[in-house]
């Protein structure tokens, strides 16, 4: 595969989301008014924000009793203590807990903070909004939507914008993903003077991510799907899974 | 600033880069060959290695005597006790060793393994091939030679394919910057519903060289420039340096 020229835009008119909405056609509608179409070849990729709250993953805050284990978590970190029961609901286990800070194992494997939630305001009322219950899953069924509609075969990627360790500033990290590689394995590939590669194993599916976070933007833009267009990614059924680093493989935890 | 559609492409006929090779004028001539010419708004991504190639930071590994440090350390990571010991001189501290592994803090503030060094074979000799001494210099010096031939006032930005923790496979990332903000503040910027964004800090240089590390490729592609249109990155006087989290702050060492 030969390194090609990529293009990246967001999609207009993508409007607010309400749970319920129908990812596929919105974006069908929204390419429509805009004179594009879909190619086999195309990913998109879409905000986890907009996936959640089409599937519904909005708490309303009033609704949630605090264990005695989130209100000791909420005093040590200065949180709120609902959020902190919704984060503990999320959560494998509590990484790292400070003022300010509550880095946990979500119970997808992901390492990042406050298990993904966001707070949110639907209808002047006080909500948090949780990560999809399977982003893998969300992603297939918005290319199986969008299949079924075109007959177009593109591959769909769930993006949040997460931390790092040793580094400052979130980053675009894939986080479902459907109809490509989420790890390509560049091991025994030649370089370019024909001798192998010792290991390189290369996030695509994280790169992709970051690509399509920089064209989204954070705040008020409200393009939270872009489409990418020429991305030298295998197609293949990958899953954003197989970015999570094993926790016994894990030397910084 | 509004998003807009982002188009990177790799720059064709670079060719092997020598010691005191131009890479200005190398950039130059590709693009004059392909029919292109920069704009005052583009940003060129350099892999790391044509940078250090350029640069002179080869060295041959018979020159090399390790120190009984790196002997202990090389018998417990089970690597060439000379390029530990080019390793640990380009080092401030070993993070993590066990067999195979060697991650250090290197001088630059940045944490990777193997202080970033790869193994390179020049004209059939062993060799190592160091980082830059200084990517931010590195960079700026680049877009200063750009500027004085074409009067175009581009970014450049130096990436590596770094390794991560929780997350398998290495992503591309800012290691020199010039003409950009490598970190985005967006506290303080309303979101959608015109409430101020809790806090978002967005290391936009990072996602810059991931997706720039998706069109060059990792193996034998051979395209380690390319070109940035369209990158929704404020222009301002940025640094690389931007994005390491200081060691005080960081929780995952």
């Amino acid at each position: 595969m030969r390194p090609v020229a990529l293009h990246i835009s967001p999609l207009s008119h993508i409007g607010l989301i309400v749970p319920g909405a129908d990812l596929a056609q919105i974006v069908l509608a929204s390419l429509k008014r805009s004179g594009d179409e879909l190619l086999s070849n195309d990913i998109l990729v879409f905000a986890q924000k907009v996936v959640s709250k089409a599937e519904g993953r909005v708490v309303q805050l009033a609704t949630v009793t605090p264990s005695n284990r989130a209100i000791e978590l909420s005093q040590l970190t200065a949180k709120d203590p609902r959020i902190v029961e919704l984060i503990l609901n999320e959560s494998k286990e509590v990484v790292r807990h400070r003022e300010g800070v509550l880095i946990v194992e979500h119970r997808l494997g992901l390492v990042l903070a406050n298990a993904g939630i966001d707070r949110s305001n639907v209808d002047g009322v006080d909500c948090a909004l949780l990560l999809p219950v399977d982003p893998d899953a969300s992603a297939s069924r918005i290319r199986n939507d969008l299949k079924r509609e075109t007959g177009i075969d593109v591959a769909v990627v769930i993006i949040d914008s997460i931390g790092r360790a040793w580094r400052l500033g979130t980053a675009g990290t894939a986080i479902g993903v459907s109809g490509i590689l989420a790890l390509s394995d560049l091991r025994g590939r030649p370089d370019l003077f024909g001798r192998p590669l010792e290991t390189t194993e290369v996030a695509s599916a994280d790169e992709l991510a970051a690509a399509a976070s920089l064209v989204m933007g954070q705040a008020d833009e409200g393009t939270p799907v872009v489409l990418v267009r020429g991305a030298p990614i295998a197609r293949a059924e990958g899953s954003a899974r197989d970015l999570v680093r094993p926790k016994r493989m894990d030397l910084f935890r």
